[in-house]
């Protein structure tokens, strides 16, 4: 293995267990011991990658914004919508995920290591400002606004859901909501053609890595 | 004064330092003896009402769905508009909304003193049905799911307000809550009419305090 390749995998692993840890325990509580012992590294190949806990956290909320299940679609405001289901999907299996949603909601860390609300409402408000240039979205739209209530919906709809059912309903939580928030926004001949069914992200999901397979196949 | 009326101040006066003490420090931080001291009672008189710190926070939950806010409305989707905007305008100001809030979302503490989210979604419920028996709100709403999203939704908004504007935009943000949902469920004559403005809170509160001073003047 090449050293490069072998950095990329050791920072890898590196995120994966601070993720595990801090989804687990939360930020304060965390410690660079436990997350050494998971991902099986050398404190030195940490440190060589993340100088801190902060920049260990830092690193995890970078890596909630990828954008490998955002296909486009004829729609914009169905790319919206299978941001959103996609999430909502992968989110109680990805420990990556999950320390995102709770190192974004440590009131005590925001000042330490951000926060990746603003990058989501900043995504938000993108998407939904394309959707309205091309008329998918009711004139009266502000897309900042409309950006902040689906953030702090979101948060709270994925707060319920792991209070309650421990993240075992977060499909048809997601997907109610956006029912319950769509017609406010689009644009009536919009809003029938758009796909907001519980399990919207699994066949997404689905559909990126047949994609991935078929792409893989091809002979080069 | 009596002894009865004594009795009534002194529990008031304890729970009042208990939803204190939980809003700023959480259920698991909070001791007897921080709420003793802020009550400025002794242990026997806390006691003699509240035999533990989770019969404490059982009691502040209880004092969550108090209706003296609740003004009787044409349209039953304006009584539960005002049921949220008064609740947005009091939260930040009164430290026994604010523990419900904290110790609702405690998810160690659910087991020990329950959580008043399945009151706010029961009293949604309830509230939405009676609006749909009068033809206010679609016949495709689902009364028990449109609860279950307003109580995430509001949860989350509650949430980020306190995290990103320490609850000086709450009003705000359920005005914004209400405007992005009110229209997937209510029907189109009942929409227009309904008060949604950020004030709201504020006006019905001023109006509740001007109605029990007028009854307080009436000669008796």
């Amino acid at each position: 293995m090449a050293q490069q390749e072998r950095a990329v995998r050791t920072r890898r692993a590196v995120l994966e267990a601070a993720a595990a840890v801090f989804a687990e325990r939360g930020y304060a509580a965390a410690t660079i011991t436990e997350i050494l012992g998971r991902a099986g590294v050398t404190k030195g190949a940490l440190y060589f990658h993340f100088d801190s806990k902060a920049a260990l956290a830092r690193g995890v909320l970078r890596e909630q914004l990828r954008a490998e299940y955002h296909l486009p679609r004829d729609l914009k405001l169905q790319e919206w919508v299978d941001a959103g289901m996609t999430l909502a999907t992968r989110l109680p299996q990805e420990p990556l995920l999950l320390a995102g949603v709770r190192l974004s909601a440590d009131l005590q860390g925001q000042g330490v290591f951000d926060s990746a609300w603003p990058a989501w409402g900043g995504l938000t408000s993108c998407v939904l400002t394309e959707a309205k240039r091309r008329g998918e979205v009711l004139p009266h739209v502000v897309p900042e606004e409309t950006a902040q209530v689906f953030l702090g919906s979101c948060v709270g709809v994925q707060f319920v859901s792991q209070a309650v059912a421990g993240w075992t309903d977060l499909d048809a939580r997601m997907s109610a909501l956006f029912d319950h928030i769509l017609p406010a926004i689009a644009a009536p001949a919009v809003l029938f053609r758009l796909d907001t069914a519980s399990d919207r992200g699994a066949r997404v999901i689905a559909e990126v890595r047949q994609r991935s397979t078929d792409l893989a196949g091809v002979p080069g």
